[in-house]
Parts: C-alpha cells; structure tokens; sequence
C-alpha cells in the first residue's frame, strides 16, 4: 500500500478479491472480471485491464527544443502528438527502456536521463503504471521505428509546447504531464 | 481527424481496420480484438478498450484549498489521491456529470464551472476521453458517494498539491493534469 495512507484508511477503503475470472490474454492486455467484498460487506464486480507498465521520456535538445511524435492511435482513430514512449519488455528495467524509445522514436542517442514521476495513467480500470523522464545532453541522429511503427518527429520549444497544451493540439496525458514537469525540472535547474 | 494534423500526414500514418471481435461486454468496458492493415500495407493485431469517457473536477472552495478524495482503486490495489471524478452516463453532457460527480465525492454545490482541459488518457490501448474541470464558488455541504462507493475526503492548499506531485504522493494522471492547469488558471484569472 502507498506509504502516504494511513493503515486504518486502508482498511475502512479497501476491497477484497473473491473470485477472478481471466477473459483475455492478448499479447498486450489482459482483462480479468473479478468479483470483490465491499468495505460493508456487500459484493461487487470489477472489470480489469492489466498492461505490462511503461515509459515516456521528454526529450530536450541543445536547443532547447523538445522532441515530438506524431503517431496514429488506433482506439481513437486520430493522430496525436507525443513525447516518445513505450511499453516495458518482460522485467525491462524502466530506464534501458527508455533509452530504447528515445533513440527508436526520436533518434536520440548518448543523453543523460532524469526520473520526473511516475504515474497511473487511469486507475479506474486499469493497472498501467508509467515513468516519466526527462533526457537532455543527447545527440541527435535518424529515429528507428519498429517495423510496424510509423511516425512523423516534430521539434517545439518549450513555450509553444505549452501554448499547444492550453489550445487542445496536445491531449496526450503523459505527454502533457512530461512537458509540464520537464519545465519545472529546467525552471530549478537553471536556478541552480 | 484532429484539426491540427495535416490531411497527407494523416493518411501517412493511419491504420485501417480489417476485422474487428467484441472479445468482452462489461458494463464499463468493451474489449476488442482487431485487425488492421498499416500504412505498409501489411497487417497487425489491435487490442482496444473502449470506456464511456469520463469528467474530472479540481474543486477549488474559498480558503483556496482543493478538494481531493482518497479511494481504494482495485486494479492497482492501493489508494490513491485523486481530484473528483466519474464515468459518464450514456448521452449525459459533461458539465453534468460534473457537477454530480462534485455533488456526490466532494460536497459541493451551486458553483461555477470552467473547462480546464481534455484529455486521453491511455490512447495506445484505450479511447477513454476525459474533460476536466475546475469549479470555484460552491458551497461546501456533506458529500454523498453511490451506495458502492468508499471515499475520504482532504482538503490541501494548491501549494502543498504541487509537493505531494514532486513527492510522488499523488500519482493520479488527471489529478496532476488537473491541479497543474488549475494553478495556471487561477493564476491568470489573478493577473486580469
């Protein structure tokens, strides 16, 4: 449990696991149907999707660019904006997959890596559980999509990051949580 | 299309679907197991979650202190710390959904909502939207959780939010989203 809710919350909020039914296992999600014990006794469904976790890395350049990705996301039929990201490997450390990504997706080789957050990305339904970097001091070289990835790198400062932000042109979660904290990150860096 | 993506670039990058199996029908979720055909011209398999969509609210009361409900969340078993929020209901508006959700986890009553920001939250697997809210101005009265709902309400100034950011004790995506973008707002509505 997180160490910041006190045990006794715990207890009053939690729910107990009954019974759990696999119903999908693809080669990325699993989905199970549980049955739970509420705190008052009474029981409820849970419908779960399990996700193999991942990483998203800000990439920002010498000159103060930040590195995106355009990217067709197939569940809302759109292309969206991104910070370079992926899915970890079978007991990937977070920070070799991140490595990875940012070379593959953003051709960015050689950089120094920083841990911003970790987050939920929505734990309402699912357990996908992501860390954020930020990468700077990287060289930059042609990006190496897998062989069934496709995507078109744009490069942004970080002031029309944020304008494109507050307009809607970026409506990735992670993506809006890693520029927001990669510019604090620089913000006290700097004022170091 | 997103109006921010050119038409070619578009048509560069999507997928088109061949196939596509309802694997599962809860009464949140769908599951869909796809196939499409990639910019190449060769195929690959889809796993999507589709979810209802959702709203959040950064509820924000007149001591300006946020109004933040601990709950249990079974998929990652653990609690967490997150901004009200909830599901929509099918065809309801989400100014709606809002102000019952607010109602229901914080309290509050017969205040002034503004949107703040949408969001995916995990566009790789899921087309959950969400439209985040900040609402200022409300009364604060008992809150009122479904009778399956567990929830313990803190309220915490907007300075110690953005600590338990950095500390990592919020970890929420739309929460951090929301209190960074209704920091930014308030601070604007300031400085008019």
């Amino acid at each position: 449990m997180g160490n910041n809710i006190e045990d006794s919350l715990y207890c009053e909020l939690a729910e107990k696991k009954l019974n759990s039914s696999l119903i999908f296992e693809g080669s990325i999600l699993k989905l199970y149907f549980d049955e739970v014990k509420l705190p008052n006794g009474k029981t409820a469904t849970r419908e779960k999707v399990s996700h193999p976790g991942a990483v998203a890395v800000v990439p920002v350049n010498k000159n103060n660019e930040v590195i995106l990705v355009k990217q067709y996301r197939y569940p809302i039929e759109d292309v969206l904006i991104e910070i370079p990201a992926g899915k970890l490997d079978k007991n990937e450390p977070t920070h070799i997959c991140a490595e990875r990504e940012l070379h593959e997706e953003a051709g960015a080789v050689d950089g120094k890596l920083d841990h911003l957050l970790t987050i939920y990305t929505s734990p309402g339904f699912s357990d996908e559980k992501m860390e954020i970097y930020i990468a700077t001091g990287f060289k930059e070289k042609d990006n190496k999509p897998d062989h069934d990835e496709f995507l078109s790198i744009i490069k942004v400062s970080m002031k029309k990051c944020i304008d494109m932000i507050s307009k809607g042109e970026i409506t990735d979660a992670k993506t809006i949580i890693g520029i927001l904290s990669a510019k604090e990150y620089l913000k006290k860096k700097k004022q170091k």
